[in-house]
């Protein structure tokens, strides 16, 4: 039976159960067989990317109350299987790999470590090296990415998903590390679409009360510093000023993903920051990413509801997280799985000889 | 070491992530860990149970657009493995069981089938056979449940708890399949919060338009005819003028469930009507459900948002669903599965040497 949209909507209608009263989850199935052309879907050896990176600014201390060194531990704690991304994954038998982007610390640390995830069976490795250096520059008073630099991201990121894609995958959620990264996330918010920073800037681990006004002061006159303010700026741009390692190679692996024809997972604040840019680069073209893109969840941080809304965006889960690492797409997953499975395991009415309406 | 929601707590906060990142997912851990006292929470054998009944009202066709055979149909259906409980049960592992409490076909027909879901592995029975009678009476006319009938719905919602509980099962889902049932749901919300009972109905599997009005006009009238606009009614009071039977066996075995400290999972309007009930019974001895319940989802059916609100519920997931059958209840698994996770599974700031804020 040759795809069409239509034809797969006539299967889902056929499933024993009133039209439409699985709600998202017949919206996911269509948009999933659409994107695969195919009547029968299927999530092939999902996984999640964690990508890594330091930020010049985070070693001030003025916009992130965990030192930066916190960024490395969380590398070393995701390669020994304890953090929260590798629970979910192991329970959801997704796989995972974390992408050390530029993490201020020395590479071969992280090699010791891996592959420890061993209780992970997966054919893609657990860790990946594309370090552009030890961190982006403070974007307080200097560009945050060089050209070059921001070419090796956009470069790591196109690699990493054309060899995920060609080891078998067909669905990726990406997620990130690094100390300080939502305020960069905060500015690309701001610099997309005009809302003032202070609006945009929340508290990120968890930064409140004086910290979070301190924070506010500080991105403000990195903004105005970058005249980001000055008028509308391409998504290369915003990077270079006041990116991230991770955010950059993100950026690039979502347009490949695209590509691809991979559903792409998008996981919170920061993540959709880096899928903002993609997409904004996509429209360039005169092409979009949401066909091939899922919202996982509106997280806590405030300018999260912002970015969901300027992509028109409905995500599947709101359950006020606000940990990144690609927690929220991990958390999704199964969701997505569900969808697949009503719509290709399902009797109808006619095969389980159900009266119809 | 001992038990204590403050030491449980303290478990949580030192997981390598900033403080109630996770958001409900920590809440959900700590409610887990102090229904059973443990500081690892487990879900043993979780399970959905189905109960399925036809309501006499239903054979007049003025409140349900499809035929009343369709209960019938359909548990044949859940037990040859064909509807959506079936396709979300199976992929996430959990028990299944059809309950017949007074489908209107000779109980003899479903027997045949059974056990047929033969791909789904479990020390549970596929099949339960309860039928009280081949459905209620019709209430626009007559008390739809006869007082030893409903004895015998409550004796069965608590032996089946009993059994479930001795096989080994400490978290369990209820779900429903009765044609009809929304009407009967619609009602109890009425006759428990005083609401109108034009803004208690909704479309249930499908009924707009006139086909609402008709069946709005049918409902009021079936309140007026039990007073139960008159007074305060007694949960075991509206069971008896407005019931169905699978209504009352499952308010039954929500109490049975709370009573053996399993973790209850409610479902979408019907299920939830129910646990109205039950909670109203539990209440009147001055206990309450709430501590051992988890709220699946927010269902697109209009009053169940009424009836959340009523009980102070915040529901895990807003997907838009109105199918019934227990599919939130097994849709939100995954979520509670992961909160178990990284409870259990993430290494602490101390165990995995990072750093604190």
């Amino acid at each position: 039976m040759s795809f069409s949209p239509a034809a797969l909507q006539e299967k889902i209608d056929q499933k024993t159960k009133p039209p439409g009263s699985l709600g998202q989850l017949e919206t996911l199935a269509l948009q999933i067989g659409t994107l695969q052309e195919s009547l029968s879907p299927q999530l092939r050896q999902p996984h999640v990317l964690v990508f890594a990176a330091d930020h010049g600014i985070a070693a001030t201390g003025l916009v992130n109350p965990y030192p930066q060194a916190v960024t490395a531990q969380m590398v070393q704690n995701f390669l020994a299987g304890g953090a929260a991304i590798n629970a979910f994954t192991r329970l959801h038998q997704l796989g995972l790999t974390v992408v050390n982007m530029g993490v201020n610390a020395p590479k071969e640390q992280f090699e010791a470590l891996s592959p420890a995830r061993q209780d992970q069976q997966q054919n893609f490795p657990a860790l990946l090296q594309y370090p552009v250096g030890n961190g982006t520059a403070n974007y307080a008073t200097a560009p945050a990415i060089q050209t070059t630099e921001l070419a090796a991201c956009f470069l790591a990121g196109q690699e990493i998903i054309a060899a995920l894609h060609a080891s078998g995958c067909n669905a990726v959620g990406l997620g990130e590390m690094g100390i300080g990264n939502s305020s960069s996330a905060a500015l690309v918010l701001a610099a997309l679409t005009g809302r003032p920073v202070a609006e945009c800037v929340g508290m990120g681990t968890g930064a409140s009360g004086d910290f979070l006004v301190q924070k506010t002061k500080t991105l403000e006159a990195a903004f105005a510093f970058h005249q980001l303010d000055q008028k509308a700026h391409q998504p290369e741009e915003i990077l270079t000023c006041i990116g991230g390692f991770e955010i950059a190679a993100m950026t690039a692996a979502y347009l490949a993903a695209a590509e691809k024809k991979m559903l792409i997972v998008v996981d919170g604040f920061i993540s959709t920051a880096a899928f903002m840019l993609a997409e904004k680069m996509a429209q360039s073209k005169g092409e979009s990413l949401l066909p091939a893109t899922v919202f996982s969840h509106q997280g806590e941080e405030k300018g999260h509801q912002w970015m969901l809304a300027h992509l028109g965006a409905k995500p599947l889960l709101q359950l006020g997280l606000r940990l990144g690492e690609g927690t929220g797409s991990a958390l999704a997953f199964p969701l997505l799985q569900s969808a697949l499975a009503f719509c290709n395991e399902m009797a109808s009415f006619a095969s389980a000889g159900v009266s119809k309406a």
